[in-house]
């Protein structure tokens, strides 16, 4: 049986796993990027770690190649440059050194992208050639797909729709000091942000005024709305007003099937697309009404982020 | 002789020309499009001013097809869809009719789209892959290639940049009623508007305020600016401020190598491109910095349109 090794380079945690090609994790882990602040170290462990887990595979089984989510990797280069997340400043060529250590095919992709062929290939978006996914973690990232095809630009960062300005609202700055740049509102980050912000503006009572925003998680959020905390509603319809017009401007620039969203906050399902939906409507163009669909994303939430990095590897076997 | 007749629909005239592969338009016409408003009667009018121009080539020219650019055109359909400025209204299904009565090779596009063809066949952005070009005529038209191919997207209308809703100043509207759309505040027509607002903003004296919007040219604005006037500077300088933010946020889209403006605003030269270009570099993401080139079409600009319109089939020759 073939499998690919699909790694997820993140801020806090690397995360491996065997995928087939349906898409099935068939064994996974993780480890804590944070305490390798080494490189060569931490190229060493995902070595090891991808030999343990090798060694969970029946015999039959074969590694056929290697697909690496990481941010701000470009697949033109093999790098990764300056994620403000990881420790190794500068270009990390991290394929090549990783290669070195490991001889078989490997790809490296931005992370949001190989989401976006995650979906493509096993998730929401089976079948389309025209959509965007939108990865609402604690930035907001994204893949674009058009004509089938990843859209990379002219050097292998384009999709870096976190840091569009809407100069909606305060102005409220993204980490690269964008002002009304749009993961300020719209990611796990930004909601968080906003139930700051809500705060400010109304006196109701609300859970959150006993909550310090470090102490702030997603899901409390999620759970107060359950409950009909009015800071929380407030909030998700806030965050989806800004993100309906985001997403009707993204049509207009390559009218995608759909967008697909994933990540943290798209784990708030209805709190967060029932609002949206209502907004994107009112938004968007005539001639794309009705043609554009929101869904959420369609690969299982704890083993996406590797099938998405093995799904590099595997679309190109399927070519 | 090979030769492609290229046709421009536009809401005042229709322009005819004759282009040879190397872009050069030998032989053109036009006649005003609002004389017709039968369709049937327009058709017969560009078969036959086609039949009158093909007379003055010599005799051992041979026309090889038709490429037409028009707004609101879909080339996945060759129909025209409910264009504001044209007369015949509903699904116009314009190249199979045209078809009918010159049958030749014959393709329907975008007129943005067939403008952005024209530049990368021949005009400023030979040999690139990746690329915006941005008409500012009476409104805004965008041509999107990506991997050297123009984007249409799912259904054939995409990159309607005009219509992006920046919410920037007054939350302007445009002709589609979206507040703070980009075209209603850069084209010529968003000029002429910026000249009313900076009039009631500021009381410095201009020669604009002896002048009544209706009678309000675009090279009046910068014939005055030439002149020092204060509210036409003010109006370029807000005009390019706003443009530069939008072209920072398409680039985080596709990171294209180059942006190439059009149209009648892209004629007032440093006017419009020196703001722009400080406005630009102070917006754009640190990852793109220096990467990305401002650029003024490469086409003449009278023939610009018929020989963008050509470029649809010189460019299938090509390949």
């Amino acid at each position: 049986m073939d499998i690919v090794l699909g790694i997820d380079i993140g801020g806090t945690k690397t995360k491996l796993g065997l995928v087939n090609k349906h898409g099935e994790c068939l064994e996974s882990t993780y480890f804590r990027t944070r305490d390798f602040l080494d490189l060569d170290e931490y190229l060493d462990k995902i070595y090891s770690t991808s030999m343990e887990l090798k060694a969970k595979l029946p015999n039959s089984s074969n590694i056929i190649g290697c697909g690496i989510g990481a941010p701000n990797a470009s697949s033109k280069t093999g790098c990764i440059v300056n994620a403000s997340n990881l420790a190794w400043k500068g270009e990390v060529p991290l394929l090549k050194k990783l290669q070195e250590r490991m001889p078989m095919p490997m790809k490296l992709m931005n992370d949001a992208n190989a989401a976006a062929l995650g979906e493509m290939q096993f998730g929401s978006a089976k079948g389309m050639q025209d959509f965007i996914a939108i990865t609402l973690g604690t930035g907001l990232g994204s893949g674009i797909v058009i004509n089938g095809q990843i859209v990379e630009g002219s050097g292998g960062l384009a999709g870096e729709l976190g840091h569009i300005s809407m100069t909606l609202g305060d102005g409220r700055e993204t980490g690269l000091h964008v002002a009304g740049g749009l993961e300020a509102y719209v990611s796990a980050t930004g909601l968080k942000r906003t139930i700051l912000y809500m705060q400010s503006k109304y006196t109701e009572a609300s859970r959150f005024r006993s909550i310090a925003y470090n102490d702030l998680h997603g899901e409390d959020i999620t759970q107060a709305a359950e409950e009909g905390d009015f800071i929380a509603l407030k909030a998700f319809d806030y965050t989806a007003n800004i993100l309906a017009r985001a997403l009707a401007n993204f049509a207009a620039f390559s009218q995608p099937e759909a967008f697909i969203l994933l990540g943290g906050l798209a784990n708030s399902g209805k709190w967060i697309f029932d609002p949206l939906q209502k907004y994107f409507d009112s938004y968007l163009l005539e001639i794309y009404k009705d043609n554009i669909k929101l869904l959420k994303s369609g690969m299982p939430e704890k083993t996406a982020a590797v099938c998405g990095a093995a799904s590099v590897i595997w679309m190109e076997i399927d070519k």
